[in-house]
């Protein structure tokens, strides 16, 4: 049988790890650590997540500012809002939720975020430092969903070193800083994507396997190696029927789970862990700004 | 027989390409793009790539700025220097020359270069940008090294998307940047170091091959493919007998060469395109500055 990563639990450890340097924090500053939470419009997903980061924020003693605006909200007045945020010693993250809405542009809002304040770890100064750093220490905002693949990975206590990983995907938010991470654990690291010929047989090479495609259950038996370990970053809701629909992810579990030694589940592996990340980020932002 | 990248040949068809830039800039802006090289101390190494660099800027029509300065400079000084070229007008590219003395933070003077005349691309800021855009674009400042494989590997007009491509190092200057660089140029792209295991069938593995280790002719034929394409990064200096040395790259090249669909030599290959790429950096400072 596999180790399957409850990330619910490992997302708790870290959580309950925050609470207590939170309730440190208070006592020497008297003052509570601050995450702005920006969402424009109403997307159904959007607000599932703004909902359960701001319950989450809460659970560890983070203040959170909710800014929630207009769908029809321009560009300008967001940045000023972002503006206003980083100049205002209260928040010590900033977050805004996407996608934006088609008429703004996401770079530049993105960019607008104080490096410092940058919850999400998107800033290109941050994805730099992120890229420069030998080691995957406190001094970086590193993006959530991919930090909080890392520390599932370390929950195993395998030694990572030498490793053959194989990322699928990417992307900004979870490929690209998935690699430079786990190249900094020194792993061996592919990245592999739509482009890439012979996908299947460079997956079932990977000792370590990180799917983030964004296809359900995409990733079936005969992509994994005997006794590799897989972290599944998808988060696909498909239809069951008429009235019905699921959570699943990127890979085939109830095929792949017999075949290797560990995998998280879709949901409650990367999900849970992503949003404890974020939580890891504010409370950072705000010693990285107080305690030097 | 395979192809040799000639190097110099590569490097002079931009050179020629920024000469006739730099007329027009000459003309439209009635001002000379310009480069400051800073050298702290005599490293032979040092001293020798700096004339090279300066060589070859006057020879485009870039006007180079020349800071020698003594072994003994303190990081504050350096720094104030960097500070005043950094607000100087005439000044679109700063260049410190590598290796610092180890009583100066490298990570520090580097980032105190403003990133609109980072001409090394080493600003945690530029490595951000470069991680972040969907392409080799020219408003990125790029590392030159891994620049110059990259347009080594285009003058051969095969289509990258897809390739196999394998980095051979893990260095801020050439191997992170490289992977950036070929992954968006669609490649599956691998990244091998001293903590890999069974490299040599992983290089086996590769339609392109990029050696950046840094230890003489440390690749034989057994880590090629046949017909794969190698580019040699490694500058290394071996002793023949008691009085003559000569440059050898990471590659046997005499090995390889039979086996391979293409090589760059060393010396002559990615030597010159390292410079020349430093001349497009200045030359890409100044248009990005003055053209929007």
């Amino acid at each position: 049988m596999p180790r399957i990563l409850d990330g619910k639990k490992v997302a708790q450890k870290l959580k309950d790890q925050l609470k207590v340097e939170i309730e440190n924090i208070k006592l020497k500053f008297n003052r509570t650590p601050g995450l702005a939470v920006i969402q424009v419009g109403n997307v159904a997903a959007s607000s599932v997540y703004v909902k359960a980061k701001t319950k989450a924020a809460k659970e560890v003693g983070i203040n959170v500012i909710d800014h929630h605006l207009e769908e029809s909200t321009n560009q300008n007045d967001l940045i000023n809002l972002i503006n206003e945020l980083n100049n205002n010693d209260d928040v010590n993250g900033i977050l805004v939720q996407l996608p934006l809405p088609n008429h703004i542009n996401e770079e530049m809002v993105l960019n607008s975020i104080a490096p410092d304040k940058d919850a999400d770890g998107f800033h290109p100064l941050n994805v730099g430092k992120l890229s420069i750093s030998q080691k995957n220490d406190e001094s970086l905002m590193i993006p959530c969903t991919p930090y909080g693949c890392l520390l599932l990975l370390r929950e195993l206590n395998v030694d990572l070193v030498g490793k053959n990983a194989v990322v699928i995907g990417r992307s900004n938010i979870v490929g690209k800083p998935m690699a430079q991470l786990l190249l900094k654990e020194s792993c061996t690291v592919t990245t592999v994507h739509s482009k890439t010929k012979n996908i299947e047989s460079i997956c079932k090479n990977a000792d370590i396997l990180i799917a983030a495609i964004g296809k359900p259950e995409f990733v079936n038996k005969d992509w994994v190696k005997e006794g590799a370990i897989i972290i599944d970053v998808g988060i696909n809701r498909i239809k069951i029927n008429e009235e019905k629909s699921k959570l699943v992810g990127d890979v085939l579990f109830s095929e792949v789970e017999n075949k290797v030694s560990a995998i998280s589940p879709v949901p409650g592996g990367v999900g849970p862990m992503t949003i404890a990340c974020l939580l890891r980020n504010t409370t950072a932002a705000f010693k990285l700004k107080n305690y030097n």
